[in-house]
């Protein structure tokens, strides 16, 4: 069967899941079915990959004990991250909840071999990190499968990626990408908690969209589509 | 509002674009209208992003001159790229069609500023290259929400990024992260180009997956799960 542009139905699925993602912190214990977290794996497991390397693993983290150690290590780099800020913005920036490491049932690394298939891969002789960046898709997959599932994500970036390929014994080849909170959560919030927090203001996408060259500005058409408040207003 | 797990047309819908997104290389001219193409950059637009920081922007490259030089880079960098491989292996790699700059009606590169909202971000202080990743989510966003639009993207990564820095214009502090080729097909593969081609196979997701620790399996039953053979099997 060949689908080219999807039913109204179908359209209305997958823009909802893109504007209902969001970057959680708080989860409910309640452990994740093995068929959802199946599904979801299966969405990441269908990401691009350069030279279709898929040069992706999934770790599914669960001892407690383990993420005991994690944590501590989070906490102790989150402390160091605060020294970047300065007067309110530093007690912002500690009053914000950055994990949810323990409290989530399950923790996933999703990892990229990068010398998976050996050393040539077809695409990457130009940009080296195009396996990476394989990976970082697959990520994007399973946040939004994860979401449609109506299973919260948090990716926590206060690690440091030396100590975490260690802790979890990665081969030298091996590198850790994302590390994820995972599990069920009270709700998902209408905005992204930074945005509401007012951490910083969400971008208007006309401001960000550029013709030809950068700083070249598209046709006032095109800004005018750009400006539209919601993608799902635009359903047809 | 707030909808936890998807209902099952949503579901669908989603995991349908999951399963056909493909990295396309042939496109028929017709131009895309300004409204589809403002849904698939909205999405685009509503990627995570690390400490909100939301680093991305989108160049409409359509003028043929331009485009016309930048494919004369592209196809100097693929004999480059032939001398990585031997004998029959550099056969099939040059009579694999690698991009489809000049035919498809419209192109995109998709850019990080690496100091939006100035040098420190939150959760950057550790993994220097979040905001990277965050500009991949962002890709992976517009390339599902074309291909719900019945729209092919191809992720063109044979080309060099300082070259192409430069031809785009962009200031000290931004580096292109894609390059795609964006416009409609006649058909969407039934499975990837290069699987289909023999350059290598898909991995099976139970190979993938490991608990706790690299190398370490997770119980049967969860294998048994990761096995199916297609995530739309496990639609309830």
């Amino acid at each position: 069967m060949d689908v080219h542009e999807f039913s109204t139905e179908w359209k209305r699925g997958f823009y909802e899941a893109i504007a209902r993602r969001r970057d959680m912190r708080a989860f409910e214990p309640d452990p994740i079915p093995d068929a959802t977290l199946a599904r979801i794996l299966q969405a990441a497991n269908q990401a691009a990959s350069v030279g279709f390397s898929q040069p992706w693993n999934f770790l599914l983290v669960r001892d407690p004990a383990r993420r005991k150690a994690l944590h501590a290590h989070v906490t102790a780099e989150r402390l160091k991250g605060a020294e970047r800020f300065e007067g309110e913005r530093r007690e912002k920036y500690l009053s914000l909840k950055l994990e949810g490491i323990l409290e989530a049932p399950l923790n996933v690394c999703i990892t990229c071999d990068r010398e998976r298939f050996g050393p040539a891969v077809l695409g990457r002789n130009t940009i080296i990190d195009a396996d990476l960046y394989s990976v970082v898709g697959a990520v994007q997959n399973f946040w939004l499968a994860a979401r449609v599932e109506g299973v919260g994500v948090g990716w926590v970036s206060i690690l440091r990626q030396e100590w975490l390929a260690e802790f979890l014994g990665l081969p030298d080849n091996v590198v850790p990408v994302a590390y994820l909170c995972v599990g069920y959560v009270k709700s998902f919030p209408e905005q992204p908690t930074l945005q509401t927090r007012g951490w910083l203001p969400k971008l208007p996408l006309a401001e960000l969209v550029y013709e030809d060259r950068w700083g070249s500005k598209p046709p006032a058409a095109m800004i005018d589509e750009l400006g539209l408040s919601s993608v799902l207003d635009g359903i047809e």
